[in-house]
Protein backbone atom coordinates (compact mmCIF):
# COMPACT_ATOMS: atom_id res chain seq x y z
CA UNK A 1 0.00 0.00 0.00
CA UNK A 2 0.95 3.39 -0.20
CA UNK A 3 -0.65 5.53 3.03
CA UNK A 4 2.87 6.61 4.15
CA UNK A 5 3.52 8.11 0.58
CA UNK A 6 0.51 9.45 0.64
CA UNK A 7 0.03 10.90 4.04
CA UNK A 8 3.49 12.54 4.15
CA UNK A 9 2.27 14.63 1.40
CA UNK A 10 -0.49 15.99 3.50
CA UNK A 11 -0.25 20.04 3.73
CA UNK A 12 -0.83 19.86 7.68
CA UNK A 13 1.75 16.58 8.27
CA UNK A 14 4.33 17.41 6.12
CA UNK A 15 6.48 14.80 6.18
CA UNK A 16 6.01 14.23 9.85
CA UNK A 17 3.99 10.41 9.50
CA UNK A 18 3.12 8.78 12.69
CA UNK A 19 4.48 5.17 11.77
CA UNK A 20 2.23 3.26 14.31
CA UNK A 21 -0.91 4.75 12.81
CA UNK A 22 0.63 4.27 9.30
CA UNK A 23 0.98 0.91 9.82
CA UNK A 24 -2.57 0.30 11.62
CA UNK A 25 -3.95 1.77 8.31
CA UNK A 26 -2.38 -0.76 6.31
CA UNK A 27 -3.33 -3.73 8.55
CA UNK A 28 -6.89 -2.69 8.88
CA UNK A 29 -7.39 -2.37 4.78
CA UNK A 30 -6.04 -5.76 4.59
CA UNK A 31 -7.76 -7.66 7.35
CA UNK A 32 -11.05 -5.97 6.21
CA UNK A 33 -10.33 -7.64 2.46
CA UNK A 34 -9.67 -10.60 4.12
CA UNK A 35 -12.49 -10.96 7.22
CA UNK A 36 -14.69 -10.31 3.46
CA UNK A 37 -13.06 -13.39 2.13
CA UNK A 38 -13.39 -15.62 5.46
CA UNK A 39 -16.92 -14.80 5.69
CA UNK A 40 -18.10 -15.88 1.81
CA UNK A 41 -15.44 -19.03 2.29
CA UNK A 42 -17.22 -20.16 5.35
CA UNK A 43 -20.43 -19.43 3.41
CA UNK A 44 -19.26 -22.03 0.91
CA UNK A 45 -18.18 -24.37 3.37
CA UNK A 46 -20.65 -27.93 3.56
CA UNK A 47 -20.65 -26.93 7.21
CA UNK A 48 -21.85 -23.67 7.20
CA UNK A 49 -24.84 -24.11 9.54
CA UNK A 50 -21.26 -24.57 11.75
CA UNK A 51 -19.49 -21.49 10.83
CA UNK A 52 -22.35 -18.68 11.70
CA UNK A 53 -21.12 -17.16 13.96
CA UNK A 54 -17.66 -16.62 12.17
CA UNK A 55 -19.18 -15.44 9.38
CA UNK A 56 -21.43 -12.63 11.84
CA UNK A 57 -18.05 -11.70 13.34
CA UNK A 58 -16.22 -11.87 10.11
CA UNK A 59 -18.82 -9.01 8.53
CA UNK A 60 -18.64 -7.08 11.60
CA UNK A 61 -14.95 -6.92 11.69
CA UNK A 62 -14.46 -5.91 7.93
CA UNK A 63 -16.90 -3.47 8.67
CA UNK A 64 -15.14 -1.84 10.95
CA UNK A 65 -11.80 -2.46 10.08
CA UNK A 66 -13.03 -0.44 6.60
CA UNK A 67 -14.07 2.41 8.49
CA UNK A 68 -11.18 2.38 10.61
CA UNK A 69 -8.94 2.80 8.24
CA UNK A 70 -10.91 5.66 6.55
CA UNK A 71 -11.04 7.66 9.48
CA UNK A 72 -7.16 7.41 10.58
CA UNK A 73 -6.41 8.35 6.77
CA UNK A 74 -7.69 11.49 7.37
CA UNK A 75 -5.20 14.23 8.82
CA UNK A 76 -7.38 17.47 7.79
CA UNK A 77 -8.73 19.32 10.58
CA UNK A 78 -8.52 17.15 14.18
CA UNK A 79 -11.14 14.08 15.76
CA UNK A 80 -7.97 12.50 17.45
CA UNK A 81 -10.71 11.59 20.35
CA UNK A 82 -12.67 9.80 18.49
CA UNK A 83 -10.24 8.17 16.39
CA UNK A 84 -8.66 6.93 19.36
CA UNK A 85 -11.92 5.35 20.16
CA UNK A 86 -12.58 3.72 17.06
CA UNK A 87 -9.20 2.15 16.67
CA UNK A 88 -9.91 0.83 20.55
CA UNK A 89 -13.32 -0.74 18.89
CA UNK A 90 -11.74 -1.80 16.15
CA UNK A 91 -8.97 -3.86 18.46
CA UNK A 92 -11.80 -5.44 20.51
CA UNK A 93 -13.37 -6.89 16.93
CA UNK A 94 -10.25 -8.13 15.92
CA UNK A 95 -9.62 -9.81 18.93
CA UNK A 96 -13.25 -11.73 19.19
CA UNK A 97 -13.00 -12.44 15.16
CA UNK A 98 -9.64 -14.07 15.82
CA UNK A 99 -10.68 -15.88 18.60
CA UNK A 100 -13.60 -17.55 16.81
CA UNK A 101 -11.71 -18.38 13.44
CA UNK A 102 -8.67 -19.84 15.34
CA UNK A 103 -11.47 -22.24 16.62
CA UNK A 104 -11.70 -23.63 12.68
CA UNK A 105 -8.39 -22.91 12.04
CA UNK A 106 -7.52 -26.69 11.87
CA UNK A 107 -9.74 -27.14 9.45
CA UNK A 108 -10.17 -24.29 7.16
CA UNK A 109 -7.30 -22.90 6.08
CA UNK A 110 -9.36 -19.51 5.59
CA UNK A 111 -9.76 -19.31 8.95
CA UNK A 112 -6.52 -20.13 9.73
CA UNK A 113 -5.31 -17.23 7.67
CA UNK A 114 -8.03 -14.70 8.78
CA UNK A 115 -7.32 -15.44 12.49
CA UNK A 116 -3.67 -14.54 11.69
CA UNK A 117 -4.48 -11.21 10.15
CA UNK A 118 -7.15 -9.95 13.02
CA UNK A 119 -4.01 -10.56 15.45
CA UNK A 120 -1.88 -8.58 13.23
CA UNK A 121 -4.13 -5.81 12.99
CA UNK A 122 -5.28 -5.91 16.92
CA UNK A 123 -1.54 -5.48 17.63
CA UNK A 124 -1.31 -2.35 14.65
CA UNK A 125 -4.48 -0.91 16.65
CA UNK A 126 -2.75 -1.01 20.07
CA UNK A 127 0.10 -0.14 19.04
CA UNK A 128 -1.39 3.37 17.41
CA UNK A 129 -3.42 3.98 20.17
CA UNK A 130 0.06 3.82 22.82
CA UNK A 131 1.44 6.69 20.11
CA UNK A 132 -1.79 8.60 20.17
CA UNK A 133 -1.15 9.72 23.89
CA UNK A 134 -1.88 8.60 27.34
CA UNK A 135 -4.90 11.27 27.21
CA UNK A 136 -7.23 9.65 24.83
CA UNK B 1 -37.63 2.40 6.44
CA UNK B 2 -38.53 -1.11 6.75
CA UNK B 3 -36.28 -2.12 9.70
CA UNK B 4 -38.77 -3.28 12.00
CA UNK B 5 -40.92 -5.59 9.21
CA UNK B 6 -37.29 -7.26 8.75
CA UNK B 7 -36.16 -8.06 11.60
CA UNK B 8 -39.29 -9.02 13.33
CA UNK B 9 -38.67 -11.76 10.28
CA UNK B 10 -35.41 -13.00 11.43
CA UNK B 11 -35.51 -16.82 12.17
CA UNK B 12 -33.77 -16.18 15.56
CA UNK B 13 -35.84 -12.90 16.97
CA UNK B 14 -39.50 -14.43 16.34
CA UNK B 15 -41.23 -11.21 16.32
CA UNK B 16 -39.86 -10.01 19.73
CA UNK B 17 -37.81 -6.58 18.24
CA UNK B 18 -35.67 -4.63 20.28
CA UNK B 19 -37.74 -1.35 19.50
CA UNK B 20 -34.89 1.37 20.93
CA UNK B 21 -32.09 -0.63 18.36
CA UNK B 22 -34.89 -0.24 15.86
CA UNK B 23 -35.04 3.63 16.03
CA UNK B 24 -30.96 3.75 15.83
CA UNK B 25 -31.04 1.55 13.29
CA UNK B 26 -33.02 4.09 11.50
CA UNK B 27 -31.09 7.36 12.98
CA UNK B 28 -27.97 5.59 11.78
CA UNK B 29 -28.90 5.29 7.88
CA UNK B 30 -30.78 8.57 8.05
CA UNK B 31 -28.08 10.60 9.96
CA UNK B 32 -25.22 8.87 7.68
CA UNK B 33 -26.84 10.10 4.36
CA UNK B 34 -27.29 13.60 6.19
CA UNK B 35 -23.96 14.05 7.28
CA UNK B 36 -22.78 13.07 3.84
CA UNK B 37 -25.18 15.65 2.62
CA UNK B 38 -23.56 18.13 4.63
CA UNK B 39 -19.95 17.71 4.24
CA UNK B 40 -21.12 17.97 0.09
CA UNK B 41 -22.62 21.21 1.22
CA UNK B 42 -19.75 22.56 3.08
CA UNK B 43 -17.31 21.90 0.63
CA UNK B 44 -19.70 24.00 -2.10
CA UNK B 45 -19.49 26.80 -0.23
CA UNK B 46 -17.51 29.78 -0.57
CA UNK B 47 -16.22 29.97 3.24
CA UNK B 48 -15.17 26.34 2.57
CA UNK B 49 -12.14 26.95 4.55
CA UNK B 50 -13.46 27.76 7.34
CA UNK B 51 -15.91 24.52 7.24
CA UNK B 52 -12.75 22.25 7.09
CA UNK B 53 -13.57 20.61 10.66
CA UNK B 54 -16.98 20.43 9.91
CA UNK B 55 -16.50 18.72 6.87
CA UNK B 56 -14.12 16.26 8.94
CA UNK B 57 -16.35 15.11 11.42
CA UNK B 58 -19.27 15.22 9.25
CA UNK B 59 -17.49 12.24 6.86
CA UNK B 60 -16.23 10.19 10.14
CA UNK B 61 -19.54 10.67 11.50
CA UNK B 62 -21.38 9.44 8.14
CA UNK B 63 -18.91 6.47 8.00
CA UNK B 64 -19.37 5.84 11.59
CA UNK B 65 -23.45 5.75 11.11
CA UNK B 66 -23.28 3.43 8.20
CA UNK B 67 -20.80 0.83 9.98
CA UNK B 68 -23.12 1.15 13.29
CA UNK B 69 -26.14 0.96 11.41
CA UNK B 70 -25.27 -2.41 9.11
CA UNK B 71 -23.95 -3.89 12.58
CA UNK B 72 -26.76 -3.30 14.23
CA UNK B 73 -29.11 -4.60 11.68
CA UNK B 74 -27.71 -8.54 12.03
CA UNK B 75 -29.53 -10.52 14.38
CA UNK B 76 -27.71 -14.21 13.32
CA UNK B 77 -25.09 -15.30 16.19
CA UNK B 78 -24.33 -12.85 18.85
CA UNK B 79 -21.97 -9.78 18.89
CA UNK B 80 -23.20 -7.59 21.80
CA UNK B 81 -20.29 -6.47 23.93
CA UNK B 82 -18.84 -5.32 20.35
CA UNK B 83 -22.22 -3.87 19.17
CA UNK B 84 -22.49 -1.98 22.03
CA UNK B 85 -19.04 -0.48 21.85
CA UNK B 86 -19.99 0.08 18.36
CA UNK B 87 -22.97 1.78 19.46
CA UNK B 88 -21.30 4.24 22.28
CA UNK B 89 -18.72 5.01 19.45
CA UNK B 90 -21.29 5.94 17.18
CA UNK B 91 -23.10 8.27 20.37
CA UNK B 92 -19.63 10.34 20.74
CA UNK B 93 -19.10 10.70 17.05
CA UNK B 94 -23.23 11.77 16.64
CA UNK B 95 -22.52 14.31 19.84
CA UNK B 96 -19.21 16.13 18.35
CA UNK B 97 -20.45 16.20 14.91
CA UNK B 98 -23.68 18.25 16.17
CA UNK B 99 -21.24 20.46 18.34
CA UNK B 100 -19.18 21.07 15.62
CA UNK B 101 -22.55 22.05 12.95
CA UNK B 102 -24.39 23.77 15.82
CA UNK B 103 -21.65 26.66 15.42
CA UNK B 104 -22.72 26.99 11.73
CA UNK B 105 -26.36 26.69 11.85
CA UNK B 106 -26.97 30.47 11.71
CA UNK B 107 -25.13 30.56 8.52
CA UNK B 108 -25.84 27.61 6.69
CA UNK B 109 -29.05 25.42 6.68
CA UNK B 110 -27.48 22.38 5.71
CA UNK B 111 -25.53 22.50 9.64
CA UNK B 112 -28.97 23.35 11.06
CA UNK B 113 -30.93 20.36 10.14
CA UNK B 114 -27.41 18.05 10.15
CA UNK B 115 -26.96 19.02 13.94
CA UNK B 116 -30.12 18.23 14.66
CA UNK B 117 -30.20 14.74 12.95
CA UNK B 118 -27.02 13.85 14.71
CA UNK B 119 -29.01 15.15 18.05
CA UNK B 120 -31.39 12.88 17.18
CA UNK B 121 -29.09 9.72 16.39
CA UNK B 122 -26.86 10.13 19.58
CA UNK B 123 -30.39 10.47 22.02
CA UNK B 124 -31.02 6.89 19.75
CA UNK B 125 -27.56 5.47 20.36
CA UNK B 126 -28.01 6.02 24.02
CA UNK B 127 -31.66 4.65 24.30
CA UNK B 128 -30.19 1.26 22.22
CA UNK B 129 -27.41 1.06 25.04
CA UNK B 130 -30.01 1.46 27.97
CA UNK B 131 -32.10 -1.56 26.51
CA UNK B 132 -29.02 -3.79 26.38
CA UNK B 133 -28.49 -4.41 29.37
CA UNK B 134 -26.32 -3.14 32.07
CA UNK B 135 -23.68 -5.66 31.92
CA UNK B 136 -22.04 -4.35 28.26
CA UNK C 1 -35.51 10.68 5.90
CA UNK C 2 -34.30 14.05 5.28
CA UNK C 3 -32.31 13.95 2.09
CA UNK C 4 -34.33 16.66 0.06
CA UNK C 5 -34.43 19.08 2.61
CA UNK C 6 -30.48 18.83 3.03
CA UNK C 7 -29.85 18.49 -0.99
CA UNK C 8 -32.10 21.89 -1.23
CA UNK C 9 -29.82 23.47 0.62
CA UNK C 10 -26.98 23.01 -0.91
CA UNK C 11 -25.56 26.00 -2.06
CA UNK C 12 -24.98 25.08 -5.53
CA UNK C 13 -28.57 23.31 -6.01
CA UNK C 14 -30.36 26.33 -4.18
CA UNK C 15 -33.73 25.03 -4.03
CA UNK C 16 -34.07 23.40 -7.50
CA UNK C 17 -34.03 19.33 -6.34
CA UNK C 18 -34.48 17.07 -8.51
CA UNK C 19 -37.78 14.89 -6.77
CA UNK C 20 -36.61 11.65 -8.86
CA UNK C 21 -32.93 11.77 -7.94
CA UNK C 22 -34.00 12.24 -4.08
CA UNK C 23 -36.61 9.47 -4.25
CA UNK C 24 -33.51 7.22 -5.91
CA UNK C 25 -31.32 8.35 -2.79
CA UNK C 26 -33.80 7.36 -0.33
CA UNK C 27 -34.32 3.92 -1.49
CA UNK C 28 -31.25 3.14 -1.95
CA UNK C 29 -30.26 3.32 1.89
CA UNK C 30 -33.58 1.75 2.62
CA UNK C 31 -33.01 -0.87 -0.09
CA UNK C 32 -29.02 -1.21 1.23
CA UNK C 33 -30.74 -1.86 5.07
CA UNK C 34 -33.27 -4.18 3.56
CA UNK C 35 -30.70 -6.21 1.73
CA UNK C 36 -28.30 -6.26 4.87
CA UNK C 37 -30.97 -7.73 7.19
CA UNK C 38 -32.45 -10.62 4.22
CA UNK C 39 -28.66 -11.51 3.95
CA UNK C 40 -28.53 -11.92 7.86
CA UNK C 41 -32.08 -13.40 8.10
CA UNK C 42 -31.14 -16.38 5.41
CA UNK C 43 -27.91 -17.50 7.28
CA UNK C 44 -30.10 -17.60 10.15
CA UNK C 45 -32.08 -19.87 8.35
CA UNK C 46 -31.96 -23.80 9.10
CA UNK C 47 -31.73 -24.30 5.23
CA UNK C 48 -28.84 -21.76 4.86
CA UNK C 49 -27.36 -24.46 2.10
CA UNK C 50 -30.19 -23.32 -0.43
CA UNK C 51 -29.93 -19.85 0.60
CA UNK C 52 -26.24 -18.81 -0.13
CA UNK C 53 -26.76 -17.37 -3.33
CA UNK C 54 -29.48 -16.02 -2.16
CA UNK C 55 -27.04 -14.04 0.74
CA UNK C 56 -23.98 -13.50 -1.89
CA UNK C 57 -26.72 -10.99 -4.08
CA UNK C 58 -28.10 -9.46 -0.78
CA UNK C 59 -24.28 -8.62 0.22
CA UNK C 60 -24.08 -7.20 -3.60
CA UNK C 61 -26.65 -5.42 -3.55
CA UNK C 62 -26.67 -3.60 -0.41
CA UNK C 63 -22.72 -3.01 -0.45
CA UNK C 64 -24.23 -1.54 -4.31
CA UNK C 65 -26.94 0.53 -3.27
CA UNK C 66 -24.74 1.85 -0.22
CA UNK C 67 -22.24 3.56 -2.29
CA UNK C 68 -24.82 4.88 -5.24
CA UNK C 69 -26.74 6.49 -2.30
CA UNK C 70 -23.77 8.31 -1.35
CA UNK C 71 -22.69 9.01 -4.66
CA UNK C 72 -25.91 10.17 -5.49
CA UNK C 73 -26.38 12.42 -2.28
CA UNK C 74 -23.52 14.70 -3.73
CA UNK C 75 -24.18 17.92 -5.52
CA UNK C 76 -21.09 19.75 -5.18
CA UNK C 77 -19.21 19.75 -8.56
CA UNK C 78 -20.45 17.14 -11.33
CA UNK C 79 -19.73 13.61 -11.71
CA UNK C 80 -23.05 13.16 -14.28
CA UNK C 81 -21.29 10.38 -16.23
CA UNK C 82 -20.15 8.31 -13.10
CA UNK C 83 -23.51 8.36 -11.39
CA UNK C 84 -25.57 7.60 -14.42
CA UNK C 85 -23.42 4.40 -14.79
CA UNK C 86 -24.04 3.81 -10.85
CA UNK C 87 -27.35 4.04 -10.98
CA UNK C 88 -27.63 1.61 -14.00
CA UNK C 89 -25.14 -0.87 -11.98
CA UNK C 90 -27.46 -0.65 -9.23
CA UNK C 91 -31.15 -0.96 -11.17
CA UNK C 92 -29.28 -4.08 -12.29
CA UNK C 93 -27.89 -5.45 -8.62
CA UNK C 94 -31.70 -4.50 -7.76
CA UNK C 95 -33.17 -7.09 -10.46
CA UNK C 96 -30.85 -9.98 -9.12
CA UNK C 97 -31.48 -9.45 -5.86
CA UNK C 98 -35.44 -9.46 -6.76
CA UNK C 99 -35.37 -12.34 -9.29
CA UNK C 100 -33.31 -14.24 -6.27
CA UNK C 101 -35.47 -13.44 -3.72
CA UNK C 102 -38.70 -14.02 -5.49
CA UNK C 103 -38.10 -17.42 -5.36
CA UNK C 104 -37.84 -17.59 -1.63
CA UNK C 105 -41.13 -15.38 -0.85
CA UNK C 106 -43.06 -17.49 -0.61
CA UNK C 107 -41.01 -19.48 2.87
CA UNK C 108 -39.43 -16.56 3.55
CA UNK C 109 -41.15 -13.49 4.71
CA UNK C 110 -37.70 -11.55 4.74
CA UNK C 111 -37.67 -12.41 1.26
CA UNK C 112 -40.93 -11.25 0.48
CA UNK C 113 -39.98 -7.84 1.73
CA UNK C 114 -36.61 -7.71 0.86
CA UNK C 115 -37.69 -8.52 -3.87
CA UNK C 116 -40.33 -5.42 -2.97
CA UNK C 117 -37.53 -3.18 -1.73
CA UNK C 118 -35.36 -4.29 -4.45
CA UNK C 119 -38.50 -3.78 -7.18
CA UNK C 120 -39.16 -0.13 -5.72
CA UNK C 121 -35.03 0.57 -6.12
CA UNK C 122 -35.15 -0.76 -9.11
CA UNK C 123 -37.92 1.39 -10.39
CA UNK C 124 -36.13 4.54 -8.83
CA UNK C 125 -33.33 4.15 -10.23
CA UNK C 126 -34.42 3.85 -13.52
CA UNK C 127 -36.79 7.19 -12.80
CA UNK C 128 -33.50 8.45 -11.79
CA UNK C 129 -32.20 8.05 -15.01
CA UNK C 130 -34.77 9.08 -17.11
CA UNK C 131 -34.31 12.51 -15.88
CA UNK C 132 -31.05 12.72 -16.18
CA UNK C 133 -31.22 13.17 -19.97
CA UNK C 134 -30.30 10.78 -23.00
CA UNK C 135 -27.02 12.24 -23.66
CA UNK C 136 -25.48 9.96 -20.33
CA UNK D 1 -2.12 -7.73 1.18
CA UNK D 2 -3.36 -11.39 1.21
CA UNK D 3 -5.84 -11.81 -0.98
CA UNK D 4 -4.72 -14.84 -3.41
CA UNK D 5 -4.04 -16.99 -0.04
CA UNK D 6 -7.46 -16.17 1.20
CA UNK D 7 -9.14 -17.00 -2.09
CA UNK D 8 -7.11 -19.88 -3.06
CA UNK D 9 -8.89 -21.34 -0.21
CA UNK D 10 -12.01 -20.90 -0.42
CA UNK D 11 -14.38 -24.04 -1.46
CA UNK D 12 -15.50 -23.77 -4.74
CA UNK D 13 -12.40 -22.36 -6.02
CA UNK D 14 -9.84 -24.89 -4.93
CA UNK D 15 -6.52 -23.37 -5.66
CA UNK D 16 -7.39 -22.05 -9.16
CA UNK D 17 -7.53 -18.44 -8.78
CA UNK D 18 -7.48 -15.65 -11.40
CA UNK D 19 -4.67 -13.75 -11.06
CA UNK D 20 -6.00 -10.64 -13.00
CA UNK D 21 -9.15 -10.77 -10.67
CA UNK D 22 -6.60 -11.14 -7.94
CA UNK D 23 -4.47 -7.95 -8.59
CA UNK D 24 -8.05 -5.65 -9.22
CA UNK D 25 -9.19 -6.51 -5.76
CA UNK D 26 -5.43 -5.44 -4.07
CA UNK D 27 -5.56 -2.27 -6.66
CA UNK D 28 -9.07 -1.67 -5.66
CA UNK D 29 -8.03 -1.32 -1.90
CA UNK D 30 -5.02 0.22 -2.63
CA UNK D 31 -7.04 2.93 -4.59
CA UNK D 32 -10.04 3.35 -2.08
CA UNK D 33 -7.02 4.59 0.53
CA UNK D 34 -5.44 6.35 -1.94
CA UNK D 35 -8.45 8.37 -3.30
CA UNK D 36 -9.34 8.63 0.58
CA UNK D 37 -6.31 9.92 1.84
CA UNK D 38 -6.19 12.47 -2.01
CA UNK D 39 -9.77 14.36 -1.14
CA UNK D 40 -8.46 14.61 2.57
CA UNK D 41 -5.02 16.40 1.59
CA UNK D 42 -6.62 18.57 -1.06
CA UNK D 43 -9.35 19.71 1.65
CA UNK D 44 -6.38 20.51 3.44
CA UNK D 45 -4.85 22.73 0.72
CA UNK D 46 -4.66 26.68 1.18
CA UNK D 47 -6.33 26.50 -2.47
CA UNK D 48 -9.62 24.35 -1.62
CA UNK D 49 -11.28 26.22 -3.24
CA UNK D 50 -9.78 25.39 -6.79
CA UNK D 51 -9.85 21.52 -5.65
CA UNK D 52 -13.13 21.02 -5.61
CA UNK D 53 -13.84 19.24 -8.30
CA UNK D 54 -10.83 16.66 -7.64
CA UNK D 55 -12.37 16.14 -4.00
CA UNK D 56 -15.59 15.29 -5.68
CA UNK D 57 -14.11 13.07 -7.64
CA UNK D 58 -11.74 11.53 -5.40
CA UNK D 59 -14.66 10.56 -2.96
CA UNK D 60 -16.47 9.06 -5.67
CA UNK D 61 -13.75 7.17 -6.69
CA UNK D 62 -12.77 6.06 -2.82
CA UNK D 63 -16.24 4.89 -2.43
CA UNK D 64 -16.43 2.66 -5.92
CA UNK D 65 -13.23 0.95 -5.56
CA UNK D 66 -14.38 0.06 -2.18
CA UNK D 67 -17.25 -1.86 -3.21
CA UNK D 68 -15.86 -3.16 -6.25
CA UNK D 69 -12.80 -4.89 -4.35
CA UNK D 70 -15.66 -6.09 -1.48
CA UNK D 71 -17.53 -7.69 -4.60
CA UNK D 72 -14.18 -9.13 -6.04
CA UNK D 73 -13.41 -10.89 -3.18
CA UNK D 74 -17.07 -12.96 -2.92
CA UNK D 75 -16.38 -16.63 -4.63
CA UNK D 76 -19.51 -18.15 -3.07
CA UNK D 77 -22.35 -18.39 -5.72
CA UNK D 78 -22.40 -15.96 -8.71
CA UNK D 79 -22.89 -12.64 -9.60
CA UNK D 80 -20.35 -12.43 -12.91
CA UNK D 81 -22.80 -10.06 -14.56
CA UNK D 82 -23.00 -7.64 -12.44
CA UNK D 83 -19.42 -7.90 -10.87
CA UNK D 84 -18.19 -7.38 -14.93
CA UNK D 85 -20.47 -4.29 -14.63
CA UNK D 86 -19.23 -2.86 -11.53
CA UNK D 87 -15.61 -3.39 -12.43
CA UNK D 88 -16.39 -1.46 -15.91
CA UNK D 89 -18.07 1.14 -13.49
CA UNK D 90 -14.81 1.29 -11.41
CA UNK D 91 -12.46 1.29 -14.56
CA UNK D 92 -14.72 5.11 -15.46
CA UNK D 93 -14.64 6.32 -12.16
CA UNK D 94 -10.72 5.77 -12.07
CA UNK D 95 -9.96 6.85 -15.24
CA UNK D 96 -11.84 10.05 -14.18
CA UNK D 97 -10.33 10.68 -11.32
CA UNK D 98 -6.94 10.36 -13.19
CA UNK D 99 -7.77 13.06 -14.91
CA UNK D 100 -8.46 15.17 -12.73
CA UNK D 101 -5.50 14.61 -10.62
CA UNK D 102 -2.94 14.93 -13.28
CA UNK D 103 -3.95 18.48 -13.44
CA UNK D 104 -2.53 18.56 -10.21
CA UNK D 105 -0.49 16.66 -9.92
CA UNK D 106 2.67 19.10 -10.42
CA UNK D 107 1.35 21.12 -7.34
CA UNK D 108 0.43 18.30 -5.29
CA UNK D 109 2.71 15.64 -4.80
CA UNK D 110 -0.27 13.35 -3.07
CA UNK D 111 -2.75 14.23 -6.37
CA UNK D 112 0.47 12.76 -8.66
CA UNK D 113 0.76 9.91 -6.21
CA UNK D 114 -3.36 9.11 -6.30
CA UNK D 115 -2.92 9.44 -10.42
CA UNK D 116 -0.92 7.16 -11.02
CA UNK D 117 -2.76 4.65 -8.45
CA UNK D 118 -5.86 5.29 -10.59
CA UNK D 119 -4.32 4.89 -13.61
CA UNK D 120 -2.97 1.34 -12.07
CA UNK D 121 -6.59 0.42 -10.66
CA UNK D 122 -7.91 1.10 -14.21
CA UNK D 123 -5.73 -1.13 -15.77
CA UNK D 124 -6.39 -4.00 -13.45
CA UNK D 125 -9.93 -3.08 -13.94
CA UNK D 126 -9.76 -3.95 -17.95
CA UNK D 127 -7.45 -6.80 -17.20
CA UNK D 128 -9.94 -8.23 -14.95
CA UNK D 129 -12.73 -7.59 -17.56
CA UNK D 130 -10.84 -8.95 -20.25
CA UNK D 131 -10.47 -12.64 -18.36
CA UNK D 132 -13.75 -12.30 -17.60
CA UNK D 133 -14.99 -13.31 -21.19
CA UNK D 134 -16.42 -11.26 -24.42
CA UNK D 135 -19.75 -12.03 -22.90
CA UNK D 136 -20.08 -9.99 -20.11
Amino acid sequence: MHAQEMIRSHPQVQGRTNDALIRCIEECYDCAQICTSCADACLGEEMVQQLRQCIRLNLDCADICMVTGTMATRRTGSNEELLHRMIETCAMACRLCAEECERHAQHHEHCRVCAEACRRCEEACRSAMSGMGSRH
